[in-house]
């Protein structure tokens, strides 16, 4: 069984960054995924401390990326904040930075051209993260996303990218985002050791939003243990990193939630 | 520019199959691609003369397909209703049989067997198909509607299928499940003379809704014209067919709606 890590935005609507190091080392929870957001609250330096402290393992930060903007001087923005985000993914240890590539500019069409400044953010950044030692994980979001989210929408895309990119890249596998691809076995088995972050929920029949309606493993269609065999079977050694963005589940008490999902991590993830 | 035809799910709400007819004879569009359930209302005997005596082409029978099925039963059901809906693209003179491919059965996670299903009834349509001297389209739906309208994702899955199954079978582009693809450029090409139909309608931001949200071409943001332009390079020679799902413009009266149709098909698709 791969060990649980508890992505924070699952309980982001009633928990803050200290309230989850505490809640993990209360439920036995041994891994972490902070947001940028919940993290600048705390303070970088004081957040490195305190998941130190509770000896929790940072699975990723969440999150650099989005590249692509309407002008220069919005995509050389975009490159000054995630040189901050390797600075912080530095400071707490964390397991890989976790990339969500963006979407298209404000009013543009223009998909092929919002790749390639994905792909220049990606090259300028590469150096930076190497220096500083962090993993980039190239997260592929469901195709949903892809007008404003991510262009970044499959495991073959992203692999291509890793394999121009070489050392320091690799990708972030989250069951939502990949369980629908026909390429899904085939492109876990490419990715390998480059799998940098394993990630679980499930798709909900009927799925009500694109964003906001993700389901608690176990409670949709997506098998996710035979995905979790394919990142085991490709080298895979990390955590299962639970993260929900669901209405639903942030109106409960974010004790049941992890109490819930320390449940479905034992019995379906 | 490729002739327009008018898919009658786009005003389904207001509009019979006869009132398709003729909005589209009183309009002036020269393609209809009806759906089965509004031939059954009017009868096919008298649908097919009715159309034909409006001079219309028929670019598409919508639909056959949902092939999966939780037993033996209900995957025999579904091919027997396939047969009729065979029988009724060749009465109506139309150029393909339009196949959703179905999503999972119900309550079932098991999505590489839901595809063998798809599979299978694929190769028990096709003898009678070619018999009838109706090609069978393979419709890639958007990934988001895997779990619950189409287990087939992509273009290149389907066009996996089309090699396999050889004469007789080919793909529908819709503009709208298809843009996403990283790989679209490449599938289209490799489809060729295969491409049975094109289907545009566009990408909304945000789109609220994963089925009756979709947009007018123009007003997403989907680059139809390079679809096209793509379609038309790999030797595709039918007509677009504007085919909405969409509560917003159910809601219209569907004479602004074919006149919006209209003006649209001349500056956008």
């Amino acid at each position: 069984m791969l060990p649980l890590s508890l992505n924070t935005v699952t309980v982001r609507e009633r928990w803050s960054l200290a309230d989850c190091i505490e809640g993990c080392a209360r439920h036995g929870i041994p891994g972490i995924a902070p947001w940028r957001d919940r993290l600048a609250e705390m303070g970088v330096a004081a957040a490195a401390r305190r998941i130190r402290d509770a000896g929790l393992t940072v699975t990723g930060l969440c999150r650099g990326g989005l590249f692509p903007a309407a002008d220069a001087a919005g995509r050389a923005a975009a490159i000054e904040d995630n040189r901050r985000a390797i600075a912080e993914a530095h400071a707490i240890g964390a397991a890989c930075l976790v990339l969500v590539c963006g979407g298209l500019p404000p009013g543009s069409k223009d998909l092929p051209g919002a790749r390639a400044m994905m792909r220049d953010g990606l090259h300028a950044l590469l150096p930076e993260a190497r220096a500083a030692g962090v993993a980039l994980a190239l997260e592929p979001l469901h195709p949903m996303t892809c007008a404003d989210r991510s262009v970044l929408s499959t495991l073959g895309q992203a692999l291509e990218l890793c394999d121009e990119l070489g050392e320091g890249a690799g990708v972030a596998v989250d069951c939502y985002h990949v369980w629908w691809d026909p390429e899904v076995a085939r492109q876990i088995a490419r990715a390998g050791r480059r799998i940098l972050a394993f990630h679980a929920c499930d798709w909900l029949v009927p799925t009500t939003d694109l964003v906001f309606d993700r389901g608690m493993p176990g409670d949709g269609v997506i098998d996710i243990p035979a995905l979790r065999g394919m990142v085991e079977a490709a080298g895979y050694r990390g955590f299962v990193e639970i993260e929900l963005l669901s209405r639903r589940w942030w109106a409960e008490d974010p004790d049941d939630v992890l109490r819930i999902m320390k449940q479905r991590h034992a019995t379906v993830c």
